[in-house]
Parts: structure tokens; sequence; C-alpha cells
């Protein structure tokens, strides 16, 4: 099966919140809006294989105080995909125009993983003035690099698994083997990754990522070609992390979940060790700017999805310390 | 000598306009500009190892007509030096940031050679309705690519040239060895190529490129990492020209100025052949755009500065045919 939007019947269910496209000249982002205007607006960037929905819990708790955008980034959802160009960079500057062109207020921005990234990058890159602060929810900064200057790069941290559904699923489905790839995992990938992602999937997924006989909703509605992007580093080449932790303009706050590393292998299980996250303080505080940190060590990788309340806590909390 | 805004005594010269600074959130740009608000706005972007003031004869024939604006890219000129993120992607966007928040009303762009491809970029996936028109003065599509579909990629084009700008000059000019340079061009280029280049410098530059004792004016204000980033593909990755093009939402100009394929080697001498200039008017027009063009095959790359008052004919006649 080939899923993505040219095949919409097979892809998308619906959803509590109506959905609405936004052309950026480039692509049309799709996002869910809830909360009123005259409360601070709040954008939510999900994670690689997930889609604006998986912020939905979060939206109702969120809803009374912040007028909440959550959007499915090129590749994810009903956004459109753009072949070949999958890069933090891009994605970036797709957010940059949906805040200026939709939203068209300053905004406080929290994504989780890669999504993450991309809060990374806007606190960095976007115009001075856009972003009040950024929720980097477990961000998998420099795990997520090739040649990161610190701690295991994408080689060993989830990068054979990213390398797997790309050549299983292919580029936009083009693949679309999914029985192959369920056969693969158990066989391929590293034990040491494996087991760290039944721990980063949480109690929501007993058994692990990917075990269903068909590919659970988020994986259909995502496009496979995200994962050799990232696999190969065309994502995040020309956007070194450190440089652009060292150009954050705004307050950070850095929810860092389960991890581990393996002692036999040396490999990162989770999305970013202690000692990266150190530098990104490290890099953000000589930057000037404020830097929270909360470590939630128990929690899977969607803290979002696998305990709202606790999400929405911290979140609300962090933000109604920022400067109005 | 590490030329640059590092070290502006030794690198920068006065000129006939005041120039300004744009900050895009991650650079600011260095512009000038002329001509009144009541004119059509009109955006100048020069080729790689150019600044903005080579337009500066262009702009006195402009100013009656147009509000100009002609801008350093990032690593041109005055602009920001950003190590490891010199990419068409990149530059496009801060020009999309700088209309909207310095221009802030729609414009016609016109670019040279590497500025041709930003023009290019911008009129492909600029936001709708931000652009009017796009000039291609003289722009290496599929030729700057590692990869091209069409004809002579960056290795058969001016690739040998930026890969020895690059090494003996450095990111940043941190070798600086311009008479190793020197010495390299001649002995290291392939004849053709080198023939090539001095057809391409034309009358303005007897003796071809970059002879003197010391570098260019418009060299030393150049960042030799883009030379790099070229010749390594590391600016055209992620952005595939013929996607590119098959995207583009505006009117085009193409002025095509020398070209030759040398018979003994097949090298490309000139920008861009006539086959890969067929495949650019090919995928725009199957875009649904006008696509004029204008050969002029014995003009040099430059002709906005070469034969200034024919390249600004041209312009002025290719917008005077645009709806208002």
């Amino acid at each position: 099966m080939q899923y993505g939007p040219d095949n919409p019947d097979a892809t998308y269910v619906e959803h509590g919140y109506s959905e609405s496209g936004f052309d950026t000249g480039e692509v049309t982002l799709n996002y869910a809006t809830t909360g009123s205007a005259d409360k601070p607006a709040l954008l939510l960037v999900p994670a690689q294989a997930n889609s604006w929905w998986s912020y939905e819990a979060a939206m109702k708790l969120l809803a009374d105080d912040f007028e909440v955008f959550a959007v499915d980034l090129r590749g994810q959802g009903r956004s459109t995909r753009t072949p070949g160009r999958y890069t933090l960079d891009n994605m970036g500057n797709d957010l940059v125009r949906f805040i200026s062109g939709r939203i068209r207020r300053p905004v406080i921005v929290s994504g989780l993983s890669s999504g993450g990234l991309i809060a990374a990058w806007l606190s960095a890159y976007a115009p001075r003035g856009m972003i009040r602060g950024a929720y980097y929810e477990d961000a998998p900064l420099f795990s997520s690099e090739i040649r990161p200057p610190y701690g295991q790069g994408m080689s060993q941290a989830v990068g054979p698994m990213l390398k797997l559904m790309n050549m299983y699923l292919g580029d936009q489905w083009s693949v679309g083997d999914w029985r192959g790839l369920r056969q693969a995992l158990p066989r391929d990938l590293p034990p040491a990754l494996r087991q760290g992602l039944v721990t980063m999937a949480g109690p929501n997924h007993s058994g692990g990522y990917l075990t269903g006989d068909e590919p659970p909703q988020s994986v259909k509605e995502y496009d496979p070609e995200w994962a050799r992007a990232f696999w190969t580093g065309s994502a995040t080449a020309s956007c070194d992390q450190a440089r652009m932790l060292a150009a954050v303009k705004v307050p950070v706050m850095f929810a860092h979940h389960f991890r581990n590393i393996d002692e036999e292998t040396g490999r990162l299980q989770g999305a970013i060790s202690d000692l990266q996250v150190r530098h990104v303080r490290e890099l953000i505080t000589q930057a000037g700017q404020r830097f929270d940190y909360k470590s939630f060590p128990e929690m899977g990788h969607n803290m979002h999805e696998i305990d709202t309340q606790l999400y929405v806590a911290v979140l609300r909390d962090w933000i109604s310390s920022l400067a109005a």
C-alpha cells in the first residue's frame, strides 16, 4: 500500500479538530487550531512519524489558556510531500512562513524529537521577535548528526531503525513492504537499539514499535523518505547543531526523557545523552539565554501522549515563568 | 591576508550609494537602494564572487523607473559569513525575509549566475504574490548541479576553478594564498575551462580572471567557502533544479550569454549550454509560465557590468511587457 496524500482514503482518519491548509508558496502545511486569539499563541511540532494529532489530547488541556496551533511538517500527515527537500532548514523556514502568514504574532514553540530540532532551529534562526521561547521535548540534538561534536551520532543512536524503515517502506511508500520491515527489525536492528526503542515507546505500546499487522496510523501518515534524509544526513546537512545552539535568541526549556548508554556497545538508548544535553545547556547559556531543564529518566520519548497531564503541567509552568 | 567583515579596512571600499544592514534573524544582509517607492520594486542579486555594487552602474540607469534594491547574499560583500550554511535554500529564504521585512511589496528579481539561481529559486519557492517576475541572467541551471539530469555538471563546467579558489584561499580566507592560486590556475585548470573563463570575463578583464598582484575587489569581498559549497555540492543539495523549475509560478526571462561545448573534451565553456536552456524552457513552460529568452552568444558572463546599457534595455523591455 502506498500511503500518503495521493491515497487519502487509505491513509487518513477523522480527528476531533478540523484541519486546514496553509500555502507557504512551496508546500501546503496541514494544521489544526483551538483556543482563542486573545490568549498567548503556542505552536506544537510533532515528532518524526507523528502527525499534528499526536497533540490532540494536549490541545484539549491547553485550549483554555492558549491559542494552540499543531502542524504537520512537510512529509508528515496531510502536508505536501517534497522528495529530495526534507531538511531542517526547509522545515524551519516553512514554519517561519506559517507563523508570519497564519499566526501573525509572537509564539511559544514546543516540539518533540525531530520536531524539537525544529523548535531549536526556530529559537536560533527565526526572525527576531517571532519566537517567545522554545520547549525542546526530548530533542535528539547532536545524536541526529552524522558527525556530532559530542557523543553518539546517527549511526550509534536511532539510525539503523531509520535505515530499515526507509529500505522496506521506500520514499513516498514506493516499496511498502510492511511485513518485510517487521521481519527485519528483530533480525537486523542492533539489540541495544531494539531494547531502547521499547523503553522509548512507553507503556502505550506494549511490545514496542511497529509490531502490528499493519502500520500504526501515525506511520501511515509519514513519508518514509524522512527516515532516509535523517539516516544519510541530508536532513541535517548545512545545519551544524553546535553553531545553531550558539545562535539561540530566546529562553529554552529542555525536557529530557529516558536515556541510557549501553555498556557493551556504547550505543545511545533514548534520544539524547546526559553528556550531549550538558553541551546543549552550555551553548545556549553562553549565547546569553536562559536554559531550564527537567529530567524524566523513566519517561518514554513522547511524554505529550504518554502522560499528557504532566507534559501540559511542565509546559504551562515554564511558560508562566517567562516574561509576557 | 584574511579578507572579510572581520577585517573591514583591508577589505572594503566606498561606493556611490550608501549601504544598510537588514537583520533576517540569522544574518545581516548588506544592501543599497535607490529610486522611489512609488515605482515598481526591483531586487538585484549578484553573482558568486561579486557584491551588490556590481550593479552600481545599472542602478543609476534604473533609478528613475524603479525602486531598486541590490543585496549582498550571505558570504558576499559586507553580509554575514555563515560557515557550513551556504545553500540555495538558505540564501533564497534570506531574500524572502528581506522582501517581506524591508521591501514589503511584490518585486521583480534579477540575478546573475549564482544570483540567477537564487532568482530561479524565488520564482519557484517564494510565498505566493511576493515575486512578479524573474530575470535569470546567464544562470548555471543544471551545470551547477553535481548530478544534473541534462548536460555538463559542476565537474565539467566551472567546478575545477571553484575547487582551486577554495583550496588556495580557504574558507573565510583561512589560507589566503593568492600567489599560489595564480600559479595554480594556468597549471591545474583544464585548458578548455581556462579558455572559457577568459571569454566569460569579457573585454573588461584583459587576460582573464584573477591575474593581478592582489585579488580583485570583488573577490576580496567574497567568502571562498562559497566555492567549496558549490564544488562539493553542499550549496545545491536538497534543491533539485528540475523539480525547482517545475514549480516556477511567475514569468521568466532568460538571458543566455557566451557558451560553447569544447569539441575535444565535451566540457562546457560558459554558464549553461543550449541543451540545458531548452530543458529550462520546457520545465517552466510546462509549469504554465511564460518563458522569454534572449541569446547573446558573444556576450561575457556579466552583461550588467560589461554592457550595462544593453542589460538595462533588455530588462526594462521585458518588465514593461509584464502585467502591472
